[in-house]
Order: C-alpha cells, then sequence, then structure tokens
C-alpha cells in the first residue's frame, strides 16, 4: 500500500538510495536536508568518491528514468522547528524516515565545536521531530536509523538482542524475578553517545504519547551503489573514503585501488557488524511495511548482515587485491579485542537473506574505486582524530607500528 | 580544604542556599547564573511566595553578615559556550556545583515549546559544562543534580540502589553471569528524561576524559531556609507554591495556611522521596568534600531522607493545620499507586542524619507560608499542566473527584 513518507536525510548516504527504493516501491516520497552533509564535505576540504549530482539533477534524473516525483525541502530539522512543523501538519505523513544526523564518530570527536554539534543537532533534531509529532497529532510511523555502537560492542558472552534484554534481579525477600530492560548502553564516541540518548527520548514518547516507532539499530554500512541509482549516472550514491567519514571498508577498497596499504587502527581485533547498502534500502522498506501498533514499545532491529574483525576484513580486501596491511595506533578508546555476535532474527523472518562479504560484491566496489581514483585526495586518507589528548599525541607522531605485505600480488597496483 | 567553587544556578532554590553554606565553610565561591528561573516566574505571571532580593543585594547582604565574597556571573551555560569555556580557562575552579537546569516536570510538559527548551537547555548546557571542561584541561570535581525520578519511581519490588544495579544474565552456553549497569531509567517527563541523559553523558565523559563527577539524585526537596538564609532578610530563599514549579509538600503547606484544601492528583498513592532544604546544603558539602579518583566511574548518591505517599503527606498536613483534603484527576501519566523503597547509604555513612518531615520543621515552613499568605495569587495554585491531551481535557473540565474534610479543627483557616 502507497503511503506518503517524509525521508529525512535524504541527500546522504543511506538517505538517497532509500529515498529512491521506496519511491520505487510506488510511495510518495518527499526529501527533507540541509545538505549540512555536502557543507561538512566542503568544510573538510574533501568531496564524495563518486562525482555526485546536486539535489534538483538528481531528482531530475530520478523523474527522468522513472517517470516518478520526488519533492525535497531544503530545511534543517534541527534548528527550523516551526517550519518543520508546518511541513508535517500541512502534508501529513504517513512516515517519517529519519536519517538527519550527523554520523561519523571520529568527526564527533574533532574538538569542542564537533562535539557540541553533534549532540545539539542530533538530540536536538530528534527530539523536535518527536516534539512536532505530538504538537500536531499526528500518528506517523518514524522510523530511526541507530547504530550498533549503542551496545558497546558486545562481547558480554551472549548473542545480543534486538534493543530489549531481559536479566534477572532478586527482590528484598531474596526471590528472582525477570526483568526485561532496554539493552544497558556503553557508547564509544559522542556520535554513538547521540544515538543512546535517542532511545530515551523513544523511550519516553512511546510511553507517554503513543507514537509510532522502529529504531534500526544498522551495521557499518559498504558499497555504493543500489538497484535504483544504478539507473542514471547523476543518480549515483556518495562514496567516503576520508578519516572523518570513511567507514572502514569502503575506505579499505579506495586504499587498495589506490595501491596503498591497508590501514587498521590498533591490533584489529575489533569486531564490528556489516551491512551492504543494498540491503539498507531493502531493511528499511520492510520497517515502513510493518509498523508497531498505537501504544506499542519502540520496536528495535538490529540492522545487520554479519560480523568481522577488522583483521580479517583487511585480509579479505588484501587477498582480493594484493595490498599489503599497515598497523597503526588505534584513535579510538576502545578494547583492543571484542567479540560481537548479533541477533538480526527480525529481518531475517521478514525474509531478509542479506548480502555477505563473500558474495562477490566488494569487486563492485572495488571497481568503483578504481574508477573513480583519480579523485581521491590522499592526504585525507588517514585518521587524524584521537579520541583523548594521549592518543591525539600518539597519532600525530607515530608511522606503522607494521606493515604486512602479500605473498601473491593483486590488482590495481597493490603490493607498492 | 578551601577550595575555588562555581555554582552554576546559584540564585535558585537549591543553589542559593548551597552557595551561602559553601561560603560560610570557607570556600571561595562564584556564581554562574542566566537568571532564567526568575525570567520564568515573569512569563508565569507569579513569583515566590517570599520576597527573594535581587542577586546584588543578596550578595551584598551575605558579604555584610558574613564578612565574606561571593562573586556573579550572568551567563547562560546551555547559550554562551564561548564565555562559560573562558570563565573556566581562566578561573580554573576546583569544583563545580551544577544546579543550572530548568527543573520543574510540569513545566516541561506545557508544550513544545516548554518541552524543547527543556532538553536544548539542560542538556545542552551540561554537555558545555563537559565540553568545555575537557577543551581546556581541567580536572574540576563537577558535582550535579539529578533526580530520583531517573529510577521511574520504583516498585520493583527491591531497594533502589544508587544509580548502579547488579543484575544476572546467562551467556549462550547457559552460565549466569553477574552485570553492574547503570540502573535502566523509565522517566515520567521530558524534565526527567532529560536527567536520564545527563547520566549518559556523565558515562561517556567520565570514561573517555576520565572527568571526575558525582550525580545527587536528589527527592523533592521542602522547606526553605537554612542557617545561612536566615541571617539577613535580603538572604531569604526562594519559595515555589504555584502549580508548575511549587512541589508538593511546600504546595500543601501555602494551601493550609491559606485555608484552601490540599489538593491531592490522582489517588494520592504515588510515593516520593523527600528532603528538607538544609540537607540539600549538608549533602552538596559532603558530596564537595568526598570527590572520585580521577578515572574512576561516575560516582551517584541518592540524595534522600525518607520516602511517604502523597496522600500520606496530605494526612500529615492536614492533621497539623486542619485542612481538608480534595482528590483531583491526575494530570502526569503514571502508576497510580507505587512502592519507592531507596537506598541512601552513602550520605549516611558519610555522617547525614537527615531531618524527617516529622521532626517538627514543617511548622517553620507553615509559618512562612502564613507570613507571605497575602503574595499569593491563588489562581496559580492548581496545576494546569497535563502530561497528555486526554488528560489535559479531564485536567481542564473537572472539579474535585471526593473532598475530605478533617474531623478536627486546625489552623489558619482550615475546614472553610
Ligand atoms: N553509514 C553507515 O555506515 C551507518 C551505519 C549505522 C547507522 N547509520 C545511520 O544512518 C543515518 C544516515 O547515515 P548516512 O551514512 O546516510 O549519513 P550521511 O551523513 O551521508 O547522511 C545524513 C544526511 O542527513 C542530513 N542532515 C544531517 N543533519 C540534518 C539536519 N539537522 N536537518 C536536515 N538534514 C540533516 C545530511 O545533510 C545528510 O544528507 C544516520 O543517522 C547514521 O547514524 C549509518
Ligand atoms: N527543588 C527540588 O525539589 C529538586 C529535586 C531534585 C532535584 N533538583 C535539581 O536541583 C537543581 C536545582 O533545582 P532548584 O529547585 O534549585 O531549581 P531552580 O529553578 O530554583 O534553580 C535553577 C537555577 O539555575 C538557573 N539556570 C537554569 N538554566 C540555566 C542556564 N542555562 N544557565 C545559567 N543558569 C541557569 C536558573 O536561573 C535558576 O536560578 C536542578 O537541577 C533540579 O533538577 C531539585
Amino acid at each position: 500500500m502507497a503511503k506518503k513518507i517524509f525521508v529525512l536525510g535524504g541527500d546522504g548516504f543511506c538517505g538517497w538510495p532509500t529515498a529512491l527504493h521506496l519511491s520505487e516501491l510506488g510511495h510518495e516520497v518527499v526529501i527533507i536536508d540541509n545538505l549540512s552533509r555536502r557543507r561538512i564535505d566542503a568544510e573538510l576540504g574533501v568531496h564524495s568518491l563518486t562525482p555526485i549530482a546536486m539535489v534538483d539533477q538528481r531528482l531530475d534524473a530520478w523523474h527522468q528514468v522513472s517517470g516518478r516525483t520526488i519533492r525535497f525541502h531544503y530545511l534543517d530539522v534541527a534548528q527550523d522547528y516551526a517550519r518543520l512543523l508546518a511541513l508535517l501538519a500541512e502534508e501529513r505523513p504517513e512516515v517519517i524516515v529519519h536519517f538527519a544526523e550527523q554520523r561519523a564518530a571520529p568527526y564527533s570527536m574533532r574538538g569542542p565545536t564537533e562535539k557540541r554539534y553533534t549532540v545539539n543537532n542530533n538530540v536536538g533534531g530528534t527530539h523536535n521531530v518527536l516534539t512536532a509529532l505530538v504538537a500536531c497529532d499526528l500518528d506517523a510511523h518514524l522510523v530511526h536509523l541507530g547504530t550498533m555502537g549503542v551496545y558497546g560492542y558486545g562481547g558480554a558472552g551472549f548473542e545480543i538482542p534486538e534493543g530489549y534484554l531481559t536479566v534477572q534481579i532478586h527482590d528484598d525477600a531474596g526471590a528472582p524475578h525477570d526483568w526485561e530492560i532496554l539493552y544497558p548502553t556503553r557508547p564509544g564516541s559522542v556520535y554513538h553517545m547521540t544515538k543512546s540518548i535517542d532511545q530515551l527520548l523513544f523511550q519516553f514518547y512511546a510511553q507517554n504519547d503513543r507514537l509510532r516507532i522502529t529504531d534500526l539499530h544498522q551495521g557499518i554500512v559498504w558499497g555504493t551503489q543500489t538497484a535504483e541509482t544504478r539507473r542514471h549516472p547523476a543518480l549515483i550514491n556518495r562514496f567516503d573514503y576520508e578519516g572523518e567519514y570513511g567507514t572502514v571498508l569502503n575506505r579499505f577498497l579506495v586504499q587498495a585501488a589506490l595501491g596503498h596499504p591497508l590501514t587498521v587502527h590498533g591490533t584489529g581485533g575489533q569486531t564490528r557488524a556489516f551491512l551492504n547498502i543494498q540491503d539498507t534500502v531493502r531493511c528499511i522498506a520492510l520497517a515502513v511495511a510493518h509498523p508497531p501498533e498505537r501504544g506499542d514499545r519502540v520496536k528495535i532491529i538490529n540492522q545487520i548482515a554479519e560480523s568481522l574483525r577488522v583483521r580479517d576484513l583487511a585480509r579479505l580486501v588484501s587477498d582480493l587485491t594484493g595490498a599489503a596491511i599497515e598497523y597503526l595506533p588505534n584513535p579510538r578508546k576502545e578494547a583492543a579485542e571484542n567479540d560481537l555476535d548479533v541477533s538480526n532474527a527480525t529481518f531475517r523472518a521478514l525474509g531478509l537473506d542479506p548480502i555477505l562479504l563473500t558474495d562477490g560484491l566488494l569487486a563492485e566496489t572495488l571497481e568503483i574505486s578504481a574508477r573513480y581514483a583519480d579523485r581521491v585526495d590522499q592526504r585525507h586518507i588517514p585518521a587524524r582524530t584521537a579520541w583523548t589528548r594521549e592518543q591525539q599525541a600518539a597519532l600525530d607522531q607515530a608511522g606503522p607500528i607494521e606493515t604486512i605485505r602479500p605473498v601473491l600480488p593483486g590488482v590495481a597496483g597493490a603490493g607498492r
């Protein structure tokens, strides 16, 4: 059933292909974005590896290839509450997919300005959306993108459930009771902290105002193109490769394409959860199709395909490409090694058969990296932001701790 | 040992007597306040029951009676980060006591403006303080006022511990493990939610930046004067009696003094924790004297004397004064009846022997209520803000559900 859907942050890496996919499914899509991500690119002196088109060109191209219309409103969800409210009251969308947050952990740790911006933008924006829904008495389904990072990277010895955890407590008479609680969060960066805070906002507004909310705890997204973005050059999705926004796998693929060693921070023993961008858009469509009932608690779903250690990921790319692997000091404050075993039962039950890293699609992303390699500014690849003063000093000074060269030569200048 | 102490929110109900007490103990006290509480009084068309002096008059009077100097900076902690940072960098206080938040649950639920203000002011302000401490590399001890409300009003069948709860979980092999977690919060208003959010901010900054933080989960404060505020008429503390800021016990005492029935919301079966203002200032002094070590987790202490059901509190005041008790619809979304059994072991171990409601001090507060009764605007006593649309309709229409008149006539026109 076609719905009117607002996509907040619909110009971003996940939001753009999601907007196209929802439009392709027949929904009426309205993108809301303040283009802050493009502004931050300018601020950092970088750009997407892929040559993304301006918003209007993107929308025109989509109309051209699909016959469908996506509308766009330039609006800051965190700063312009009045216009957000007016727009919701007037348009009364049935679904709001909310991607509109500052989403890079390293950027959120750069300094006071970025820490404060991340908190004010993410918490302020999410709270504005919730307040506005109550203020205009709109029973829309809010689908929010959270992160696996709220779980504090697991390692608790059990499979991480979807948002809620049943624990045992003992009452004063010593009798044991089960208690279902929000999974205790231990976020590892200001960015991740804002997602833990979002959870509290959602808990309150679902309980007090019976808002219908789905919170998707997403893993690290890799890849760039989807069925829809492939249909026209102007629809191409963004691809972040630099030290602040470039997530680990996409960064490895760019490094490999350039014949640069893959840079692993710390021991590479950190385990992360991954998901291909094509599954992001599928999962969102599934979440949109399965809203919670009014009065339900927040529906929390883990949006991941698989978990892998960073060093194993590097090896995967190294095996494919022949790239060397370089071990650098870890700029993050985190356990050197951790396990991460995460349930994705909900989406699997809804029919998701996720793309895995070994399914051959790494080659496609590698091919895109190679195609646009001349757009890369190598100076921006290394991580420059550390979590603490001491780590910053180590990061600023140190060269590689160890470099492992592959035995077999690979593609794209690897092994140099 | 004398310390340099910043008191953020030092013009408020708890902050003012605390500033005086810390000054009396020999500390160098600097008050920082944006006087927003006085502005909100003007906005609501009310004022403190007690005729509080302007800030400069207060500080002059204190100098006159004590020979001590308290400095004052007019500064918005949430809005003026640059000046906050400059002040911290220049003055380098050893302790920061942080009262500077919007603290009324009903005010936080009035409408979108107040909800957003409360989140932006409280979360933004607290985050500014944390960010500034890191930015100027200042190892000050941050003492923050939290609330009992983060515990979601208990009723879990066991004594609520101080901030952390040990639960049992089972690993995938079925083996049980103890896990100490932040007590799972379930805040009941936007105001309380901001305190739950503060906890996440503190957890992160204590862990990442090794900030030394004490979070005091305070109960409802009653009373008005302390040893220091009694020393000069211009030192008198504020006393909120109206529907937004007037907390339950002080409101009952004003109602009794006016011969108005005590208004109980719902069944009065809600249990709340209470503390006299004189113990607030003592507890803060104890917290200041016992900072956590650098690298410690957040030190969470429950700052309460006792717990009581609201209807029992009403009976206490009714017995003392002969006031009738009126039952009205509950504007809050909460359980009609709840238990609340809270540990205050830490402060007891530090020597606190708290003032109890039955210790005779109610009479003093009642006397102040009677003395300033002509300053009361009766129209502002009833609670006007409900938590949801449906409750607002009930509140706007309904008269008393039931009125219970006392058997014995009491003081101050009671029973009318
Ligand atoms: N990319 C990932 O690997 C990943 C993983 C887990 C979760 N997520 C989450 O998914 C969401 C989208 O991530 P992304 O990778 O697409 O990020 P992105 O930065 O590419 O996209 C975010 C979009 O939101 C917009 N935006 C930000 N603040 C806004 C505001 N106040 N008002 C209006 N628009 C605003 C930006 O301009 C941008 O277009 C984020 O919430 C992120 O935390 C992403
Ligand atoms: N009064 C109670 O019963 C009670 C109970 C539990 C916890 N607390 C907590 O204790 C603290 C103090 O409470 P109170 O009763 O004294 O409240 P209050 O409103 O009387 O005092 C708060 C003071 O902070 C100032 N302030 C607020 N925002 C500010 C900002 N952004 N910048 C600078 N100053 C700002 C106000 O002007 C005011 O003087 C609050 O954090 C409150 O949540 C109070």
